[in-house]
């Protein structure tokens, strides 16, 4: 039988207890689920990184996957405990528009989590990782209905970093959403929304540079040149051969981005 | 039935084979182990980052859990490997008072593991966590008695790290255990020794700064102030509202703090 | 029974979704496997630091453990993904000469997997990993032959970075594979090899710096001062006691050194 996955997504970084400790939360309610690290060196605090890791990564997940994702900078405050459930999965995570790249993708459902029964006893102030997202997602796993954890609700927040605006007659206005480890910038264009590039003549301006080529692969081209490419989600990535755009450029996550179509 | 869970707590780092190597031979001796990682990103050699952060972890664990603890800066000399039992688990580690903090906390029976048969046939000077630690928690989890690998001693190391000193009338000095990933100062001042900051003006000063004020959540207090909060162990913490109060502050691990209470 | 082993080694990193997205697909494939990290932080692009990595660890596995590699600069190009049978395990990665260390040490069988069947429907230009390396890996772990996924071949990469050469009468020239977490400089010198350097007066020349003492341990030296001592898998190391020989000296990976035997 296939144990539950409980997946996790979070900025606690490897130098801390705080992932560990998460899992044992887990382990002691449901000790079948099957643990999986999505990346916990999100950007302190960098909510739209986050969302876009666990929103590149939920897809390739089976049925019924719990994915847990706590980049939380309102700890403590009044933001609710949310759990969605889309594309036949749940998403455990707080009300702060982490989840909003999956919501304008697919048919959602989402509880404002309140059983408190299914937190732990003490729930403190500052890590609801471990007080209240774990035990939730843990519970869940474990067989408890969606429907016993909180009521759906429609006032979720929902934040628009996944979608870029049309700024000129043939202008689009978009930003990077992530710099991956390899220096690639990694826009909030998708290919489904500007094939265009593929066969007609196309600017696109980030900071002080100029990209105007459309390459097949990150290796195609010869070392030193910025090109675009079509990353492994669908998104347009600014890239160069074995090296990092992000340093060439001098750009951060959330920096503007600009499409001019021919 | 419930699969034996063994955690690792190392600074080995990822982009080194160890921990992973570790898994390995672990797996290789009781393959049914649940494998949990803590931390592996401890500052290399600092045994009081780590045996805080397995002090803060254990608790969250079901019993019979085996916690294993390698930070090591003495592999390949005297030193000799532990086995601990504390609070219905388990802790392997090497003798160099990393498990001071729960030595405080927990009653607890310790003993020297000499029981070679269980070390890996060719011990080398360098890594016991693949030679000593992890075999010998791989065959406690596979059901050898901890009375096998060896005698109970009780001139095992045991470190003060965490235990502040009173140091005038009013005045107690700790110091910072660690500069967590979001820059926040965990000092080893507790909560429950401290309670009157709650209801009485108090004074923190590390370094340069001092603090005054007590917070409820780190998102409650405006943009660049300094505040203390209890962390999520009830430890006391220097912290700025997503900002960090190390960079702030210019401080390290270590560094003394001295708490007056009026 | 026994879960059939996976493990991972990257240079993904953990800010991103890679390495989780891939296990998503493996568990989807082969919900019963055992997932293990080997190292995901080995330097973006260096396939000899990777192919030392996944030949440390290898060997501390148990049998038919699956080993998937990537470490892949010509994603999208003409490179084939191999699948190799070596001393009783499976290694899946790009022909890259990623493997070269173990085929050295190893027997081995390689096939050039060509079993489109077996990949992700849409495999992307730009991440094999997640539509090829873990599909293949899980499709194996779930019982598929190995001869289904592709004919065997001989010519496939071979690279020599772990091979040192005779440079002159009593001197031999290598490079540095990899340097650690704690800065020691690991050399493809052997002890198996170079065992003189355990009884004869010795010097190895690294950068500006020149080391003619041989360490039982690292603890064993004073403060300060570089020395030789054999690594947890033979290889000679430059290092030093509690501090960083890479941040001494200021060399890289690939740094050339010459040992000279008198």
């Amino acid at each position: 039988m296939r144990r539950p996955i409980i997946t996790l997504t979070t900025d606690f970084g490897h130098s801390d207890h705080f992932a560990g400790t998460m899992k044992g939360v887990i382990l002691g309610i449901c000790p079948q689920a099957e643990l999986v690290d999505i990346a916990h060196e999100i950007t302190p605090f960098e909510i739209p990184e986050a969302g876009f890791a666990i929103y590149q990564a939920y897809g390739y997940f089976p049925p019924r996957t719990i994915h847990v994702v706590v980049v939380d900078p309102g700890v403590g405050t009044a933001r609710r405990p949310l759990l969605a459930e889309a594309a036949g999965q749940y998403f455990v995570a707080p009300d702060n528009g982490v989840l909003s790249m999956i919501f304008t993708r697919e048919k959602h459902k989402v509880r404002s989590v309140t059983a408190e029964q299914f937190f732990l006893k003490d729930v403190s102030r500052t890590f609801h990782g471990r007080d209240v997202f774990a035990p939730v997602a843990a519970h869940l796993a474990a067989g408890i209905a969606p429907s016993r954890l909180g009521r759906i609700i429609s006032d979720y927040l929902r934040s628009t970093f996944g979608t870029p605006t049309r700024t000129g007659k043939r202008v689009w206005t978009g930003n990077i959403l992530k710099i991956d480890r390899f220096g690639n910038l990694i826009t909030n264009l998708h290919i489904d929304e500007f094939a265009a590039v593929r066969h007609r003549p196309f600017e696109l301006v980030v900071g002080p540079s100029r990209v105007a080529h459309l390459a097949q692969t990150y290796g195609e081209c010869g070392f030193g040149g910025l090109f675009l490419v079509v990353g492994s989600t669908g998104y347009l990535e600014v890239a160069m051969n074995q090296a990092s755009a992000a340093k060439a450029i001098g750009c951060a996550v959330g920096t503007q981005v600009d499409l001019t179509i021919y």
